[in-house]
């Protein structure tokens, strides 16, 4: 190893995959110099048992109190939906062709939820059609669309209310004062959204969504968001007189990407968990209703990695650059420009690992000042041909990227599964 | 008018666009509410007249000075490669695929130029084989792939130095001590890249590629550069011994985005050339080299913009939120995150201009809170079914975005010319 103290990338690396006696980095098994020299590169590989172990880590985390489903926007191909539907998760979509992915995938339409601030009629026609489970609403003129495409399928549609809070959570407490959002009603117009839902005999209203942060790294900020939500449902619950069916309490739950972020600690979590169960075997309009998580990156991030060859090493006033095939138009995150405000590293590190390591700018193809992947990553002496991996890839990737930039191919995409490679995207051209 | 003194969207409809008696804006004299009928919402419009206009302009204002082509990757859509081709331009791209685009839009081979960072064996085969004009070079590996791909296909290739300059331009000036770069050979190092094309029979060394800066909006910049490109092509004709047969000066030429940018001053560009003219016409060593100059942005951007249909408008907590079918997905640029340190608000206007305007957040369909067009853009009372426009969205628009994003259908894309609408890319689907 090239660190004395384990870095971030050596955390990640000892839980979800391992390096050989030579030193090249294996995922699920297989070396992934042998991955890239079969599929080329740059390449997303994906290890189905990473997928299933996140999966069964969080089920198991908060067992007795709630259902894990997959967002699928997190990474929707569906060879990764079907990993998570084999493990016995449900998928939140949003869009018509992601739900078209989880049906592929093997997802039943009961088991598919639909939220998102900007549903089209087409879409809405798409999922109301294909007999989907639940559309949760998020604002007024929504509500009228979902209402006349149910109409024109002669067909009643189950829906829930998604809620932007009128308090947020802050390191574990909620604080009163909530932010206008694009998402979900507000708080504060519960009641009338609860009555213009009624009034539609084509809508049936089930639940509850409520509108959370993302990314959360810290059990007490997850608990105190999801103590308000069952708040929320009780009042939604005591609004039309019927026992809540579905608490959709969101996704938000956040891997580390950067050099000091925490790991979500998942028995802190538990252990917080109790006084929620409590809270809902208490009160009967809640007790009987299914309560979902419906992460995504939390579940595929860290089964991903990417793959990137060394074009070029350039030593440009005092300052290496390695220069790969890969970049920006893949990565989108990694290179900064996925939301960051302050642009920090992704774990990227070599496939062979050598000693020795000194910081570089790891740059992509892209005729771009902007296609960097890593400003200051700690690698060893690499050269044309030496392959690159960025960590924490097997969510928002591929499909949150600009692929069309420059007009590169799009990469393989590769899930590893019982020691065998299966291509999920072939290499476009 | 919704605004007393003329904003940036007020001053940029009024050089690229129009608006009828009702207020409705026309490109290229068409409505775009007919358009967004036509071919439905989100869209990309283009006007031909306009990218035409911008590249007459252009070429009026370096006349004698530079030649001026056209680059892809702003915009690789054929059918606009296809307009500046018929303007007389060639094409400079960046990958294989985008020399693939240059010759089906009629583009002859030998007007392209190849430039990037990391291109691929591959791409390199695919160009050498295609006959390109010329190939520029960026760092040591590559010159020898590109040597190979000559040896492969049993032919020369005319190549040119890309360099990364010893100073930069900072408001006209030139100041000593450039940056390290991913792009091109340092200055420092142009003798020995010099030596090195020169021992490679297969390279034929004819010309300079300058590496600038980007978005540049001051002509003095700009002259500084370039003025400083013709010093580097003295030197590295000098150290051949041979007249220089091509000095390209790169694109960076910028357009107003954001409220309070200035536009480029094409008459002072134009004033500002002729000691430059002088340079050229006294060392026979240049003379005789076509000089290039090959924007993308500052030809495409102006004459394009992206139509979204409002699905909804959303008033919470004091804010109003419009919530429309476009976003992030279709373009990147305008949310924010295509390398933006601050984000700043592209010109956002109605498409049916109306009395009085507040200001809004547009925000797209995907659910993420990145997903933003304008944060606070100044919108007149909108709802359902109205139409927004984003102007300057000709170039690093669709292709630079993160279109699968979320998984909704690719937008179409529109070439107005001569009064009539023409699908440049189908709706997916």
């Amino acid at each position: 190893m090239s660190q004395a103290a384990p870095d971030l990338a050596t955390t990640l690396i000892a839980e979800n995959f391992s390096r050989d006696a030579t030193g090249v980095l294996h995922v699920g098994g297989l070396p992934l110099t042998d991955l890239a020299r079969s599929y080329g590169t740059p390449l997303f590989v994906y290890d189905a048992d990473g997928l299933r172990r996140a999966y069964r880590a969080l089920r198991a985390a908060v067992a007795g109190f709630a259902e894990v489903d997959y967002s699928v926007k997190a990474n929707p191909n569906p060879a990764v939906i079907h990993v998570f539907h084999e493990e016995g998760a449900g998928a939140e979509i949003a869009s018509g062709a992601e739900f078209d992915a989880a049906v592929r995938a093997g997802v039943p339409p009961q088991r598919i939820l639909f939220a998102g601030p900007g549903k089209s009629a087409a879409d809405l026609d798409r999922v109301v059609g294909g007999g989907i489970g639940e559309i949760h609403l998020e604002n007024r003129e929504e509500l009228f669309r979902v209402a006349a495409a149910a109409e024109r399928h002669g067909t009643t549609v189950r829906v829930a209310l998604r809620i932007n809070p009128g308090a947020t959570a802050q390191g574990g407490a909620m604080r009163m004062g909530g932010k206008p959002s694009p998402f979900g009603f507000d708080e504060e117009e519960l009641s009338e959204a609860v009555a213009a839902v009624e009034r539609q005999p084509r809508l049936h209203l089930v639940g509850l969504h409520l509108f959370a942060g993302t990314q959360g790294l810290k059990a007490d900020t997850l608990l105190g968001q999801w103590a308000y939500g069952l708040e929320l449902a009780a009042q939604i619950a005591k609004k039309t007189g019927r026992p809540l069916e579905t608490i959709d309490l969101g996704g938000g739950l956040g891997i580390p990407y950067f050099s000091g972020d925490a790991t979500l600690d998942l028995g802190a979590l538990r252990d917080g968990l109790l006084p929620l169960i409590e809270t809902l075997r208490r009160n009967p309009m809640l007790a009987g209703a299914r309560v979902v998580l419906e992460p995504g990156r939390y579940l595929a991030g860290p089964a991903g990695v990417y793959v990137a060859r060394v074009l070029a090493v350039k030593h440009s006033r005092g300052s290496r650059f390695v220069i790969t095939d890969g970049g920006m138009h893949h990565h989108l995150a990694a290179s900064g420009n996925l939301g960051q405000i302050v642009k920090r590293d992704f774990p990227v590190v070599a496939v062979s690992d050598l000693d020795g390591a000194t910081p570089c700018t790891v740059s992509g193809p892209l005729c771009t000042p902007l296609d960097v992947l890593a400003r200051a990553a700690p690698l060893p002496e690499l050269s044309e041909g030496d392959l690159v991996a960025v960590l924490q890839s097997g969510a928002y990737g591929l499909t949150a990227s600009p692929t069309g930039f420059l007009s590169h191919p799009m990469p393989a995409e590769v899930l590893v599964e019982g020691g065998r490679a299966a291509v999920i995207r072939a290499r476009g051209d």
